[in-house]
């Protein structure tokens, strides 16, 4: 059975980068490794590692992405949990198989030619989950 | 400067653990150590290792707690983000002289004798932070 290897990422959702910074870097203390405009995904995100994971803060730069949608409704906090997986697309399958509904039903390539894809809140019981193919 | 070593667990409150776990272990395919039922915070917690960290599984089993009320205000997902730490005490001090809101100024014993306080989300951009002190 396809397997979950580790906890890639938390992605926390921000309104103001700075402040974020200065409240788990600067006074918390976590590393930064470093802060990455992504124009594809109307972001730029700040990665800070976490023993194997990273955190990563996620500011919107434009209003019409989902993550741009999620903070202006829900406000700020914890936005998705991403999950690395070693076959992505058994593990798609065996969701689809289950039911379980999914944002992507075919791996999306994103940033430095990852795979991953999004499940949805509604078959999680509210977490929104990306599964991240590990290399 | 006392440091943040891992993601001990990310916290997810649910509304129905069976079906919770049929979601996370059954179909996701995560790994499942035990589900334990702890009075004294009021809720039943299954712990799902994923690399160095756990998934929590937190259902209440009252009304009166924060997590039960959490759950009642906002709906099941996500509740909080546990880091650990290895000077509990250092960074709470740094986190006061910031001026950052804990919900515990002091460290609270938990299950096995483990050490911890939350830091409010107010503080930290809408997360509610765990701290926990490593062996």
């Amino acid at each position: 059975m396809s397997s979950i290897k580790k906890i890639n990422h938390v992605a926390v959702v921000v309104e103001d980068m700075d402040k974020a910074l200065r409240f788990w870097r600067d006074t918390l203390g976590m590393n930064f490794k470093e802060s990455i405009e992504i124009p594809s995904e109307a972001s730029t995100v700040a990665f800070l590692p976490v023993g194997e994971s990273d955190l990563e803060l996620v500011k919107p730069t434009g209003q019409d992405s989902g993550i741009a949608k999620y903070l202006a409704k829900r406000g700020p906090g914890i936005h998705h949990l991403c999950l690395e997986v070693d076959d992505l697309m058994g593990i798609i399958s065996r969701l689809k198989q289950a039911g379980i509904r999914l944002i992507n039903e075919q791996p999306r390539i994103g940033q430095g030619g990852r795979q991953y894809a999004f499940v949805h809140p509604e078959s999680t019981g509210g977490v929104l989950v990306e599964l991240y193919q590990s290399d």
